[in-house]
């Protein structure tokens, strides 16, 4: 089945994506929108209810005929729905272009591989940025605050409306490392496998802190006005990028630092004495929060940063890790990198533990690389194989 | 001799402290500030002159008849001359209170402890917060980038006023330890034996970035205005707040931080659902950040954080390290934490290698601790056995 023929059957309710999509090339991806809630608006953990709601999204590769082979990949923090392919608003390749399209190892020849823009998000999912339908105005901080919980339960909904009962895989890094293991909890008869790939059951006390710190730097910027900037026809551009530099920096390891930049200069033999940016690690930081800016909300980064605090599965189930796997009979890959020290190996081991404690198959890979926590989203080759080998036993019922 | 029996006699520049000193508790260091360069102006590393400029320091004990058991205690970037007794400005415990008295590792009983703030400081020694004699202004970024070898070279002339030909020891942690190397390799003569802990002969891209993040929080802050702040009676304290929570993170391990917060909510029972400081390690920060702004100015910290960029020893002898300390016949005695991961053993090993290269008595002890980068102000007890020793053995020439 192709996917346009699949798309345009199954989208009763679809609408115009709400976002901007200057298409820069041919090879860039469409997204496509779809709106949720009229009848049944989303039930939040918060409380408060969503409707109606949109999920931005895209798919690649076909959906077989026993509707069997379709991978979920949810993104982490700063990603968005466009996993592969040219990004429309970047240009640039999508965040898991390695890992995802025909012939990779999440092969779209072979597998049906839909990505969705968390709600929360920025890139066409209800978010913060959205207009308040109760107002008229941007919802800013009137917006609901929503768990990782409520990002899988519109996931859940999402693929109701695709049709889809069972998934062949779910996987993501980091925080969609944090949506697999959600949906392996709350929808154990939807899963048959999962690949939570550097991430953690629970959002540590260092985690947290460096999340508050670019929080902070959002809101001290003048141009945050409580959230509600777009009334003011302003973004709290600095700010944000002081957030996305914070961040970006606990992503990766000191001996990647080391060995991409070290003390070398930019563009100069001598330091400056000055302010500016004399070396090349800091010309890079700045160029990291200068793009992020101009594609990321900062309301958003707020949002999504406080439902990976809220994060901890285990608190759902009475502090027991293991009764969040209970009903699962997914078979599980997870995969943790040496030099990653906001996700280390050792919150992946507890997270392998939990579910053979709860009798589920699982295995982790912890690979030698030195570039940190986003080693998920950069050439692993090891990654790549082991993605692939799994993939195979699950889809051709040799594992699980 | 008694101290201040001493300082009146000596200090025939001295001046009033320029900066306020209410003194809270009759526990509360006096502290004193010295005039220089009105005769010799201090020549800095960018080729500008600083004249006059200002040494505001405080001492701790009484020199002896042969002016030979002094100690220069060099402090790190967010700390003052006030090392031990009732900070006059915070009415806290000075920094390294738990290091530095009477019967304390270093010990002020039997040694003549000197601590004097950093040109570029913010406690009276001349920086960016003083006004610029030739315009009238508060300097703001008119005031010349320092270098660690431009606080040692002031630091000299002000030993020189003291009349104190010869350093027993000079000690410090983190920018304080770069100062205790830089004491080696510029007055070698001088330094007879030289206690760095937890730091570095280079600051690493890793570091350099995470003071770029702080400094560009502080400059996106509406009140920086370009650093000339105090012309607008305004202040960046929100930026400096949030380079402070950054910094503060990085002196702190992932363990010390789960030991003492975890998860733990502050004055709840359940999250919020909002953007206030739900986790006690959020809370935690905004002290951190809160406290810090009372008490330090946001150009000095620009300032300070450039120089440790820039402190790069091997630099200025051609590469090699072990060069830098050729003329010292000093014996070195180094500390580095095992959780330290912003000035990791790995540095220290490096320094000690280097000392010995050149011929020096260097020996490194890696003390086990979850406390990061922040134990060397903390209670450390091998730290304080270890320091407590080597000083006996200097002082009464058993060592070295």
């Amino acid at each position: 089945m192709r996917r346009s023929t699949y798309l345009v059957r199954s989208m009763a309710e679809a609408v115009t994506p709400t976002f901007p999509l200057p298409l820069k090339s041919p090879e860039a991806p469409c997204g496509y929108a779809m709106r949720f809630g009229m009848s049944e608006p989303l039930s939040l953990d918060c409380g408060r209810k969503l409707s109606p709601y949109t999920i931005a999204y895209i798919t690649y590769g076909g959906l077989d005929a026993e509707r069997s082979n379709a991978i979920l990949v949810c993104h982490a923090l700063s990603g968005d729905q466009f996993a592969a392919g040219i990004h429309p608003v970047t240009g640039r390749r999508g965040w898991w272009e390695t890992m995802v399209g025909p012939g990779k190892p999440i092969d779209t020849d072979r597998y049906f591989v839909i990505c969705a823009n968390v709600i929360g998000g920025c890139m066409g999912s209800t978010g913060p940025v959205e207009i308040n339908p109760a107002t008229g105005d941007a919802f800013g901080l009137d917006f609901p605050v929503v768990t990782i919980r409520d990002m899988v339960r519109a996931q859940a909904a999402f693929l109701d409306a695709l049709e889809i009962p069972t998934l062949l895989c779910v996987t993501g890094g980091s925080m969609g490392g944090m949506q697999a293991l959600q949906w392996v909890a709350s929808y154990p008869e939807r899963v048959r496998s999962a690949i939570p790939i550097a991430t953690s059951a629970r959002h540590t006390a260092q985690n947290i802190a460096f999340h508050e710190v670019g929080r902070q730097a959002i809101m001290a910027d003048p141009n945050w006005h409580g959230g509600r900037y777009r009334c003011f026809g302003a973004a709290p551009s600095k700010g944000l990028a002081v957030a996305r530099m914070v961040g970006h920096l606990t992503y990766l390891s000191e001996a990647a630092l080391e060995r991409k930049f070290g003390r070398a200069l930019q563009g100069r033999e001598t330091v400056s004495f000055g302010f500016g940016p004399d070396f090349q690690v800091e010309n890079y930081l700045h160029h990291q929060g200068s793009t992020f800016v101009e594609r990321f909300d900062a309301a958003s980064y707020l949002y999504i940063s406080r439902a990976m605090d809220y994060f901890d599965l285990a608190a759902d189930y009475s502090g027991e890790l293991k009764s969040a796997f209970a009903e699962s009979r997914a078979c599980f890959r997870l995969f943790s990198f040496t030099s990653d020290w906001l996700f280390p190996t050792s919150e992946n081991r507890r997270i392998v533990e939990a579910l053979r404690g709860a009798g589920n198959q699982a295995e982790l890979f912890e690979i030698e690389s030195d570039r940190g926590h986003d080693a998920f989203l950069l050439h692993e080759p090891e990654l790549f194989l082991r993605v692939r080998e799994f993939l195979d036993g699950v889809s051709t019922g040799h594992s699980g």
